[in-house]
């Protein structure tokens, strides 16, 4: 006999659980279908070359799922994020009509060391539009991160976003080989605070009055203010950026969320140009969603250079605050009716009633167990269905059941008939919700 | 620069493909949960040692995709099917209340040699009752199928049923060591027809009365002549099995749809008792379901023995047939509106009334490219939206906008509330559908 164990770092989705994720994934993909991105899908594995040089090399070397097909001797890789394997479908189509725009709601997996709520696979949810370098493509991915965000309950987020450009132009020329670790320093603003930064700062090596220079510039700013400020600390150079963070400012969704933070970097190597991240401002904080424009990734894979702008909403974190804050209640009741056996003679009458039900689309249950009335009313209150319906001897020979609504205790003797039209009415009112 | 290249035997869904994938599981998922079969999900990955002995010598050593996890020296493999998984979780978790009916429709791996049809990546959609040894398990399993093949539209279907303890005490006794290489011959009855079957029976070594003898037992029977043709066949030792076929018929959702079948076999180890497997009548042939009680697998994980019964729906092949019959229409128009704006001035005002369409649920789409009336219509054709929006400076300031259904060729100009009552109209008449 084998334990029966389940690897390290995975979970099971127990029903509960899955009925609360199936519903944040279809309304997810409600919203996004109707800003113009439909549903695609990749493979699950991808050849190790297509991943390989992408993500950087701590991914490479520790994070992603690499292995060897036990029969061709060809390497694989579990997908490591849906944006690389995207790249890799749009150069081996070239007949694909640009702008390309799509949606993807698949597993990743990653060699995390586990955590509570980091996982080894988990879902991401993405958005991205291919072929367009305009800012109304940057726009329109932030503005639907932001509905999607509202759809969810979720109004507290507030939108961080910033610029590969300012910070090539403004710290990778001025800094040369410093650059990055300042970069991966300053990332961590809202995780060691500005005390952190600073220390960290002047341990790689920059001066006193360097680190206070670039503090000046963490202010978040509104969107309005970023052309001007940006002018002002920089001067004339940073003229190129005032007319993309205007058209942001005018293309936005809810502009009154969005602030420009010169202190996001975002990890992953393959943005160029403006980035975004998604944060919740009640409890306890962390991204829910990030992205940004990768107008390089595409040319890894074809000759010539394709822009793309996308965005990916963190799911598992979403449902988790929706779970915490009880916009997603796993034990809400089940709008259907679990039918108890009063009599062993009704049993046959009451098993092509629950027939007629499921099949006129009505959520049913009944005991296949054939167990005592105690053990099926036993059953029926762990299951939590909204209606209980009593059928006997009594009932079965007047053509009829006794329906008790489980939250109201009211109880009536109805026709089968009308049993059917009052289960279907109520059917009606839940999907109209 | 690498090839692009997507791993041999896989497939990328591009979006009307992935739609027409998603309304296939929601359906399938809404039929399950009615019949009280709600969702879970399991890891992709299992440690290998939880498959390892489960499926045969063929899929061991063939068909796993088995792999060492790069930096712990486990040995993984990707999920080979969903009842093993299940069997996994039952045993992990002796909390669990019995019966534990769940769904599941998730992708497994195997490592076939691609070819028309079959591919190493592919969804499976499960249903399994664990903890009722009892005959309505495995009828509500049945039935439920059914009905899911009835509401996808393929009302052509025939259910084959047989039981494992038939071929046991029938074929497994008089036959011996001969018995394994005779269940797999009569199993290709459907492909190789009944000359086929003969000649390899007399191949393993069988005498010609012996096949005559066994031949005779593969007319398919109606479930209520079972009992009676078996005890005719085979004497008292069938006694046992009447009673369970004469439940299976009571209990059927449409017992003129379930013909007994001796020849039927199924290929996985683990089953013990009914099996059954669902064929489409019209068309090509093959099979589009199958299952059965598989009383032993959950004890191979844990002390006891844990009675089980279950369905894998074939919702790849159903996809393609649904396809082919055009019950799935890939190319069907949009729900929504595409947006033309005529004029440049008018770009701002389509934008803003573009996202008040999305807010309020409505599919709308506008060019992000800023590109010419030409060139917006092309696109809007390449999409198949319901309407089209025109929007210039005259509509613009009157505050209204024109629009034209693409299906009539209807022209009218409304104001913008006009507009969004008339979408929103119409989005609820296709909910409705």
């Amino acid at each position: 006999m084998r334990k029966a164990e389940i690897p390290r770092g995975f979970r099971d989705f127990p029903p509960e659980v899955m009925r609360a994720r199936i519903e944040v994934i279809n309304k997810v993909r409600k919203v996004f279908e109707r800003a113009g991105f439909p549903p695609m899908d990749t493979p699950s594995l991808e050849y190790w070359e297509t991943l390989a040089g992408k993500y950087g090399p701590e991914a490479e070397e520790r994070l992603i799922w690499r292995f060897k097909d036990p029969f061709s001797e060809k390497d694989y890789a579990l997908r490591y994020d849906l944006t690389v394997p995207l790249a890799r479908y749009i150069a081996q189509h070239p007949e694909i009509q640009l702008p390309f725009k799509r949606h993807q709601i698949s597993l990743v997996w990653r060699h995390e060391e586990p955590q509570k709520g980091r996982y080894r696979e988990f879902l991401q949810a993405d958005i991205d539009t291919v072929g367009s370098p305009h800012i109304e493509a940057d726009a329109e991915i932030i503005n639907t991160i932001a509905m999607a965000l509202e759809e969810l309950g979720l109004d507290d987020y507030i939108i961080k976003v910033n610029h590969r450009g300012l910070l090539r132009d403004f710290i990778e020329k001025k800094f040369g080989g410093l650059s990055l670790s300042i970069l991966r320093t300053i990332d961590k603003l809202d995780k060691i605070g500005e005390e952190g930064v600073k220390k960290e700062l002047l341990r790689i090596g920059m001066s006193e009055a360097q680190i206070d220079e670039l503090m000046v510039k963490f202010e978040r700013l509104k969107l309005e203010e970023v052309g001007e400020t940006l002018i002002r600390l920089y001067g004339s150079e940073a003229n190129q950026y005032k007319p993309i963070f205007e058209a942001l400012s005018s293309l936005a969704y809810r502009k009154d969320k969005i602030l420009f933070d010169f202190s996001l970097v975002r990890g992953l190597d393959y943005y160029t140009g403006i980035i975004f991240e998604a944060v919740l401002t009640k409890g306890s904080p962390g991204s829910v969603s990030g992205g940004g424009r990768y107008d390089s990734l595409i040319s890894l894979f074809k000759g010539e250079a394709v822009p793309a702008t996308g965005g990916s909403l963190g799911i598992e974190r979403i449902i988790d605050v929706m779970i915490e804050r009880g916009i997603l209640n796993l034990g809400k009741s089940i709008p259907g009716a679990y039918i108890i056996v009063i009599d062993e003679e009704a049993f046959m009458f009451s098993w092509r009633y629950l027939l007629e039900l499921r099949k006129r689309g009505i959520m049913a249950e009944i005991d296949i167990m054939r167990r005592s009335l105690e053990k099926q009313k036993k059953r029926m209150n762990a299951l939590n269905y909204k209606y209980a319906i009593y059928v006997g001897k009594k009932e079965m020979s007047s053509g009829s059941v006794t329906l008790v609504d489980r939250e109201t205790g009211s109880r009536t003797e109805i026709s089968v008939e009308d049993s059917f039209k009052l289960l279907e009415g109520e059917y009606k009112d839940e999907e109209a919700n």
